[in-house]
């Protein structure tokens, strides 16, 4: 049977939520990825030390062992180099939403500007913290990333020495940008490599498929699955899984988001061998984003075989429900196993 | 207060579906249309003389008055000359689906072939039998009406003489074609008028303005906007009002129809005050209509105040229930009596 094994593969961005939904799906991650760079989207959002150490507490609590690592993130706001210095060592990343752009972001930056951000930005270059960015507009909504464009390019010639990430992209526009500075990188999803708009609104209505940045056209997937597959080197997986309750997903008017983490790896390496390009999918999960933020592999291992796979329908623990991408759908891979068990 | 007065409104494109649906959504036409063209994507799907007579009879009977007029439809397929001249003056247009397209579609056609099709157009066309088409490809959902105008142009130039209905038009590449062929005609939906793919999608996800063309960008509705408030000589109202129950909309993987009916000369009248064309609405409501079909305005007058109403959270008959567009928000026009009563 054909395998593959991964070398402590990262999660380069991911939602871990709070409370129960926390609960239920920390060990979800756990269980097949050495770590992952986690977002500060709360309620309140996550700017202070302590609340990024209480938070780093909860998720270790609801993991309940030592196979996983959450690289914390902060929530953009302007901050002093004192502070940045103060927090440095218990962050990866500082993460940075247009206000109101998405998912508890209501206390995001309202205006990008170069100048008015110049000191949390130079201060961030100095110490090498890298800033994350959730690039969308708040124009049309299949023009959002596009014409974030500008904005990323902005800070990549105003801060030439600060890692911008551009997270979760969807468009060629935005993969054209990763050989055009050398200071921009990119993460991309699993559901940006496999879906568009045709299969959130071309047939049915699909909500547990809806997400933002919104999936895009044909041409924008062809180039994100062109750089994943060869495993460009600015480019890192992050699934920007992002459960949300299955009542409010499936209800009227339900929020963006696509729910990936358990099965990203199974489908991910089903997406890598049907391309043939299995070989690389060890640097698209986890060297390309040991460069990029200077961070040490872990010591673990996932196996997988292709070996068919029936997604669950849901997930729960308790009365969170949450309904992972591709519910109920065959898989052709499978995890085997990971660190010997 | 303000006033308007429609004198024989007519809603050219109308789903009223069948059985306990029809019961509840007929009635709410008739109250405020002095008629409508009738879709007849029905399953099976309304083919014969006999289905178009057995319907309309059961339309009837769920209004229980005279005071609409429904117009029926066959749906396409090849048909002869002699049936045709047979159901003539039973039908008031012949509806195209290519295959698939939308619901209750699967009959259409699978290729618009204008020499295969010719035998059935060229009759429609001798016997002046208009053809409504639903105007898509199986493309990229964005650009499916956009890549199916070459065959409107083909069938345009093909058949000078057959009068061609681009139903519920929603992009500005549609509103070209007006001015293009003599023979080309649009109606042209209530939500198309005001919403975008920001309204489904944009946010959060919105089932009920979930529809096929789905919504597409500011400037197609804007070219909209303008045919329609100018009452262009050869654009007519059509609601596309199509229900579905308020469970199906409201689960997940739904599908496409927005229910307008009730509302839709409220929000109207609203639309065309607030742009400062309300002389116009007459026109768009009913004058191109009667022009473009032949046909005479009933008697049926109603008359609009400028009165606030309160949209309701859902019209219900027996066990079925359907949400219509702005469910629970308040317009600013209000139906104040038709004919006097």
């Amino acid at each position: 049977m054909q395998t593959i094994t991964l070398n402590s593969p990262f999660d380069m961005h991911l939602h871990l939520r709070d409370n129960e939904m926390l609960e239920l799906v920390a060990p979800l991650s756990s269980s097949t990825f050495a770590g992952a760079i986690i977002m500060p989207n709360l309620v309140p959002p996550v700017d202070t030390k302590e609340a990024v150490l209480e938070y780093k507490d909860r998720i270790l609590r609801a993991i309940g062992n030592d196979q996983f690592s959450p690289f914390m993130t902060l929530f953009f706001k302007p901050y002093s180099k004192e502070f940045l210095e103060s927090v440095k060592d218990s962050i990866s990343a500082i993460k940075l939403y247009p206000a109101g752009i998405t998912t508890n972001s209501e206390g995001g930056v309202e205006s990008i500007d170069t100048v008015a951000l110049a000191p949390t930005l130079n201060a961030m270059s100095e110490l090498n913290i890298p800033l994350c960015i959730h690039g969308e507009t708040n124009g049309f909504v299949m023009d959002r990333e596009k014409e974030f464009m500008s904005v990323y390019e902005s800070l990549a010639i105003a801060f030439p020495k600060l890692k911008i990430i551009m997270e979760h992209i969807t468009t060629k526009d935005a993969v054209r940008m990763l050989d055009k500075y050398d200071n921009l990188y990119a993460t991309i999803t699993l559901h940006h490599l496999l879906i568009t708009l045709d299969d959130v609104a071309g047939g049915m209505l699909k909500p547990h498929l809806f997400c933002k940045p919104i999936a895009k056209r044909y041409e924008d997937r062809e180039a994100l699955q062109k750089v994943a597959l060869e495993a460009h080197p600015k480019v890192m997986f992050g699934s920007d899984s992002a459960p949300h309750p299955k009542h409010a997903k499936e209800n009227c008017g339900c929020a963006a988001g696509v729910f990936t983490s358990p099965i990203a790896l199974q489908v991910l390496a089903e997406f890598f061998d049907k391309n043939n390009k299995i070989e690389n999918l060890q640097k698209f999960i986890s060297n390309n984003a040991c460069k990029i933020y200077n961070m040490k592999p872990s010591s673990k291992i996932i196996v997988l075989e292709k070996k068919e796979f029936k997604v669950p329908s849901y997930y729960e623990k308790g009365d969170e429900k949450v309904v992972p991408i591709y519910a109920n759908e065959t898989i052709q891979w499978n995890i085997r196993n990971y660190n010997g068990k």
